[in-house]
């Protein structure tokens, strides 16, 4: 037979246990804060919004979680995802790097969210919750919760900002098949969604106003929690499975990285990549490059601050320790919406700190460049959101070409792009262009950064 | 650990030869015949359409196709295809019955037709030619024709009805993301285009008309061809795949089907997962029931004829003795585009004539309800084609419940939705009725099929 392109583990292969990098780090992360009182944040700040098994996954130092068995099911309807070796896009560059790409797109939802999205909905049922609530934006957290919902018979309803609502069908149609109730927000179902809409309404929404209303629908019911699908640590922590089944991949074809990158929008991919195979480097075992990628549209790592600041545009939830471009930052459109975030997770943020990542960012074009190159030699369309990845592999590949290096590079392909065609769309028709970065408003939007004490 | 999910294959495992179940049958089926002197068509009738090897194929009595090498390459981006035990969907219908499917969503393209479209263009890429020509309706053939003709470097050309252009913006910017060039049919391409648009410059197309302008632009250029994406014997013959990999997967957990079911359309689907079993069964090595499962808005083998027509609208193609509803019929406009075909593939008709297959129809809406409990049992989203099978097996399950027999049903989803949403949202909103067949409509169908000399 010829060369192998797929990297399959056996279901009876798949790891049974989550890591926390935490339990690995010099130093701990600082800790989130209270709002009012700038004090480290305690679980019960916490209950009203999570259940306590996720509290506590939040907070905790322990190495290793087991999986639930539950949980186990239900990822084995799509896990261990496959660990592909690119030969053809290999091909197409004429390079010697050997690249590889973990495929989260093989989930239901078509991406690595439903990973958390299936233990945080399966946690909330333990606790006799009877219904999440969530934001999205384009759509692809919103669809994962459903999905998870449906497994475990717990109801949910998700805020979409309006003009998403409106333009793209697609998801919201896929959120409802698994039996998820789609608000557009601003919505009549809040107070406050009712108040913006007595101002203007045709309010086009915004992701933190999706946020508020789902908070607030959350808070005001006791049955009712509210579900997040990115930067917490109990959503990087659900996300490890993701390295843990490549480290075993590539060790069945004995290899290790020397260089592993991963887009970076809340952080939950990347620190779901690279968490396992920092471990190893921390341990001596491999010493790979470990590289965030994000869009230079929203350049948390590369262009932010180190500072205390508010995960949501309103300014409600705990202040976070975390790379920010000011919660009140408002990036340019661009197409992949799943990085479009202001701030990095605290972890993620942590590490880079640490000096035990790198960061760089790449400019939208180039993204759906190599996106093209991509799907014509691998076949996959990916979402626009790992493109980011796939270009920057790219970029490391073709300097392989020029040193004759034969580098191992390893990159997570985190969803598929079948809801996306109409960004590519753009893309072929000449129409989307890459703008310069106002660093003025990054300088505006920190202003709105608290000031803590020292 | 728990039930297994997945029956995976090694891609050292995969089939390396295609099944002609033409080998294994107590008479051949009918010749296809030349549409002008009604005598039986020869090679050199179909070689300005079709490269040698591919004609060869569809002539053949040769037991097994060696699959070239070039094209396992291809296939290992997503071959072996998983094969699923249905859990969740078993225990969500508290049947007894054991439930497989095998899911061909996992190609590039989202369904079974890249397993015949990757053959086709190597073949023809040996033979020299410079571009493949083809018509699409919704788009699933159009897209893996384009995905296959850039895995090979052939250029790709593809006539899409003018409605469905307009309509299914996505699969179209999936072809073209492929590096296909997509028209609406009518086309200024065509001196048939011309004319038609001439006549009504809004025409809104058919595929009839697209098959009458992709074959044209193939006939008057030697280094083009035409390519078929059903119907055909050598299309069936690379679609065999999908049931050689079942069989070996049910044998891994030590199964054999008591019921296979799959929807049939052109027959490609149905004749790909069911001949190795058919072969097995003719061999005495098993006995299971064999169905098909098509729409009631066009119920090919339920209420068709066996006669020679023609596979087009406009009545160029040879003739082939087939279920045919006449080939002027107009099928209601049914979500499940693939199966709107007014005949059903020569092999898959011979095969129901001798017995060894059964066929039953099932209604629109009782397909998309059988979707939406699979979806939110299984996860995947499925194409409104596999509705189809889907139904059928809920139905058979039931029936198990009822009896208690513990039957192992076999299934295809070979294809996922996530291109069909809007298809979902009408349903979910109400919108979709079933219509009574309008027998009349076949009735006068009928008379158009050409009446032959004893």
């Amino acid at each position: 037979m010829g060369q192998q392109t797929k990297i399959l583990l056996e279901e009876s292969e798949m790891p049974t246990k989550w890591y926390n990098v935490i339990a690995d780090l010099p130093e701990p992360p600082p800790p989130p804060l209270h709002p009012g009182t700038h004090q480290p944040a305690a679980a019960d700040d916490l209950a009203p919004l999570f259940p306590a098994a996720l509290i506590e996954q939040e907070m905790t130092a322990e190495r290793y979680i087991n999986i639930p068995e539950e949980v186990l099911e239900v990822y084995r309807l799509w896990r261990p995802s496959p660990l592909f070796r690119a030969h053809r896009l290999e091909k197409l560059l004429d390079t010697p790097a050997r690249i590889y790409y973990k495929y989260e797109g093989v989930s239901p939802a078509g991406s690595h969210k439903p990973n958390t999205a299936v233990p945080q909905v399966w946690y909330n049922s333990q606790e006799g919750v009877r219904k999440l609530t969530t934001e999205t934006g384009a759509g692809q957290w919103g669809s994962s919760l459903a999905f998870a919902c449906a497994q475990f018979g717990i109801e949910c309803e998700i805020w979409q900002g309006a003009a998403s609502y409106a333009s793209k069908p697609y998801r919201k149609t896929m959120m409802q098949i698994w039996g998820g109730e789609v608000h557009p927000s601003p919505s009549t179902r809040t107070e406050f969604g009712r108040k913006l809409l007595a101002e203007d309404p045709d309010h086009p929404g915004s992701l933190g106003i999706a946020i508020s209303e789902a908070v607030v629908e959350a808070v005001e019911d006791p049955s009712v929690r509210y579900a997040l699908g990115s930067v917490l640590n109990h959503v990087l922590l659900h996300q490890t499975i993701i390295g843990e089944e490549a480290l075993l991949q590539l060790a069945k074809v004995g290899e290790t990285p020397d260089i592993l990158v991963g887009c970076t929008g809340g952080g939950s991919n990347f620190g779901g990549l690279s968490f396992p195979f920092l471990r190893e480097k921390l341990a001596g075992n491999m010493s790979p490059i470990i590289r965030c990628v994000e869009p230079a549209a929203c350049p948390t790592l590369t262009k932010g601050e180190y500072r205390y600041d508010f995960g949501d545009t309103a300014g409600l939830t705990p202040l976070m320790k975390m790379h920010t471009l000011g919660h009140r930052f408002i990036p340019e459109p661009i197409h992949a919406g799943g990085l479009r975030y202001h701030g990095m997770a605290p972890l993620v943020s942590h590490i880079y700190e640490l000096g035990l990542v790198e960061a760089t960012s790449v400019l939208q074009t180039q993204c759906f460049e190599a996106a093209i190159q991509f799907a014509r030699s691998e076949g996959i369309v990916p979402a626009p959101e790992p493109t980011h990845a796939i270009a920057a592999t790219i970029d490391e590949a073709k300097k392989c070409k020029e040193s004759g290096e034969e580098k191992v590079i390893l990159t997570a392909l985190c969803g598929h792009g079948h809801l996306d065609l109409p960004a590519y769309e753009k893309f072929l028709s000449g129409e989307i262009k890459d703008l310069d970065l106002a660093e003025e408003s990054i300088t505006e939007s920190m202003k709105s950064v608290p000031v803590l004490a020292e």
